[in-house]
């Protein structure tokens, strides 16, 4: 079973990151870009009977740095 | 408008921060993970006058390195 992870900042935590690529994209010409916040993504291939505990508890300890980041899990 | 744009490896590109990642959980104690691919995740707030073409080339020329990655575009 594919189980999808996205990482990403809180609200309110400073994101250099995002910043940056903002200021490039402007720097590269595109307009109309108000806001762009960065985050990571992992796709997890799990066996089936990997609960949604499991999951929950490799996020909190290894995906995400739950101090200043959400995760939010998808199976697919 | 939001839009969210994920950035993965092509398949068959290596991917050693998965595999970190993978052998990290499996060092933790967590069984039946059989594969881990990292990606990355960005949501840009942006004006509804960007069109679909504006996008791409966004992620073509900054987002995603179009040799090794494939990206996909989500408006929400």
């Amino acid at each position: 079973m594919k189980v999808q992870v996205h990482v990403t900042l809180k609200p309110g935590v400073l994101d250099p990151q995002g910043k940056a690529i903002h200021h490039a994209l402007e720097g590269l010409g595109f307009a109309g870009v108000a806001d762009v916040r960065a985050g990571r993504f992992f796709e997890l291939e799990v066996a089936d009977d990997v609960t949604d505990a499991d999951l929950d508890a490799m996020c909190a300890k290894l995906l995400a740095n739950t101090v200043i980041e959400n995760y939010r899990i998808t199976r697919v």
